[in-house]
């Protein structure tokens, strides 16, 4: 069960110049759309950051040659099967793909970038998906953004999406976006696939660097079970349709309210990946204030983001910040002074200068955890850098689902 | 369920020089000892490693302090409360609990080291540890290394215990040495305690390298959950009894043989806590061979005994490798080039040059999973240098013990 509010939008505005499409492949299981293809208007500028996993996946090596090349016009992705793991065969396979969709929307194979999901090791049933991609590109459309992200799915329990829409000096932005993944989440992306378009107009150098700030923020700040996939990409595609004035530089008066906007969604996406987090029944912020340098304050709340001690006392709702303490300990901060750290729960302070706070009452911590979502605030009083990481506890069911995984 | 063969030896030796006492002090439950109490002869050296954790325990602090300035006659350990993250109040009741055993026993407070395990964040107990001293003292025996090993026990399921005999030049030695854990086990020690005591004549400065050499063999090559605990601590004990002979240098025709049967035992007490380890129904040797330095290797067998993906897979028995290529990515090798990497369970080539092993079957594959006590060997292909690293899976109860130990 996702955790709190993981509901789609209302509305989920298409985006001009997006046309997708889902379709069921049967590339593992029968009867389960397993096959997203995603098309780009010519017009649009694409910006993607990719998983650091040395072991990346088959795709991925395509991807990043395709789009050293040439801007994406087509994003095809499939589920139940990652590619990784599985050599020059592969390779191939992605590379398949990618030129049986090139060949029938006449477009250069450079602009297609492949993208798969599910599980490792495995030889990726290629065919199937070539034998599907007739039916995908004839149901292409603008607004199947909800039919996508439903076919992205693997062991996500919900369809994750956001939408929004603004207005700067009469001009109207849309943005819409969605991702996948439960477990194998981690920094340096995740078990995570991401694609968020907007109609503005973006110079691709720039869009380049909006999202690479943007994933610091966002997908790179959440965990689920500390382990970063061989398979991640995101992508934000600028289709450019909204104003024919080009946003080319950060000087440019809309450049920081649409940054705000695509920030904003981006976070969402992130955390309703870890608000259905494998077995997930606690979302907790993790917020760390006081340090020297943002790394810092970012290795301190992953240590703590990735305890199973600490993840597990918050499964059984337990104010064992004793836990928090230790894994602050072992965040391996140079000359941390634990006497100066104090930690909160919410709005209830645990723990101050190093000890427990004297105003603490073991009622007080019951009644924290007892909800459903939690921040877990570490000041370390040492500087003035902070950082925020998104992650879940660790229950029963994640034990579950990972162990059946593949049964 | 320990994993495998937990058995205590069928003759644990006394150490001459050495008497331990078990007694039921009450500082958490009652009818359990939980105080334990070392004898040290003055005749002894020892050495001494601690937890790296900044957030170390006040006993470990207190214990420092004293093995600064003198040798130690006494240790005094209790269980059910780690005096972690319980500030000036958690060391001002170590050293109470110091000071009182020092008038009772007639020596100087800072020949007196405290340890302490069990729950953090909470205020000791320390005037029913007080209280239990009388007891515990008039109970020290030569030969209850057995009652103090379980007296050591929190969450372990079965007493920790490694004893050897070994003539050199006709000398005969003993070593005899006990250990606690079974979660929050990471490199850096662990929730760990260990105590070994042989009556060899080693100088002491000489004995603090041997422990620093062989901990990096044994008590800092497992990990169950990744988490390093505050309180770890391993204390090694020569009473020099066996021979007035001084072992002084590594030139010494003794001190190999010595060395060696300390690490065999060092490694025996550090397995056991694997095998032991919350909720493990495997035992996993994680050995990677072929890297550039050791340290690399030490990080990749790391990251694949960390990964709860490769673990919840150990535990379901399914030969989902392509988590172990997953984990081997991400473990932050310079320049690791995948397509060198080979992987085997046991004597199963699981994958070769980075990707499925041609000669592998699923049939193979599930055999080997279907074992209690699994190796995994990797490959790297790249250097000379190895590491091994040792843990467990990651099941239900692992869940369980966590997220009920405080209820």
């Amino acid at each position: 069960m996702a955790v709190g509010n993981v509901a789609v939008p209302n509305t989920v505005y298409p985006i001009e110049g997006i046309k997708l499409s889902a379709t069921a492949a049967g590339v593992r299981y029968k009867n389960r759309d397993d096959l997203v293809v995603i098309e780009i208007a010519d017009t649009a500028t694409a910006a993607v950051v990719t998983t650091k996993n040395a072991f990346c996946a088959a795709p991925v090596r395509v991807l990043r040659e395709h789009f050293a090349k040439a801007s994406p016009r087509y994003l095809v992705t499939n589920t139940g099967n990652a590619n990784a793991g599985t050599g020059a065969d592969g390779k191939r396979r992605a590379i398949d793909i990618c030129q049986a969709l090139a060949t029938k929307a006449g477009v250069d194979i450079s602009t297609v970038l492949p993208f798969s999901t599910g599980v490792i090791g495995e030889p990726l049933n290629s065919e199937a998906i070539v034998a599907g991609l007739d039916s995908a590109l004839t149901n292409l459309a603008p607004d199947n953004w909800q039919a996508a992200a439903n076919g992205i799915r693997t062991t996500d329990t919900i369809p994750k999406i956001a939408s929004q829409k603004f207005d700067i000096d009469n001009v109207s932005y849309h943005i819409t976006g969605m991702s996948k993944g439960s477990g194998m989440i981690r920094p340096n992306m995740a078990t995570m696939l991401g694609y968020v378009a907007t109609d503005a107009n973006i110079k691709a150098d720039l869009l380049q660097e909006m999202l690479s700030a943007i994933n610091e923020q966002s997908f790179n700040r959440i965990t689920v079970d500390g382990d970063t996939s061989t398979n991640d990409c995101c992508v934000l595609i600028a289709t450019g349709t909204a104003s024919s004035d080009v946003i080319d530089s950060v000087a440019h008066p809309h450049y920081q309210p649409i940054f705000d906007a695509l920030t904003d969604v981006f976070i969402r996406l992130a955390q309703l990946i870890v608000r259905d987090g494998e077995g997930a029944t606690k979302f907790m912020t993790v917020k760390v204030t006081g340090g020297k340098t943002t790394q810092e304050c970012c290795d301190v709340a992953y240590a703590v983001a990735h305890s199973p001690l600490v993840k597990t006392a918050f499964f059984a709702s337990d104010a064992n910040w004793g836990r928090i303490l230790a894994a602050v300990g072992y965040a391996g901060i140079d000359d941390l002074d634990t006497e100066q750290v104090d930690v909160y729960l919410d709005d209830v302070m645990i723990c101050q200068n190093g000890g427990v706070a004297p105003s603490y009452t073991e009622e007080a911590g019951k009644a924290v955890m007892s909800r459903s979502e939690i921040s877990i605030h570490i000041d370390l009083a040492r500087g003035n850098a902070n950082d925020t990481v998104y992650t879940c506890d660790l229950s029963y069911d994640y034990v579950k689902i990972n162990a059946d995984y593949r049964s």
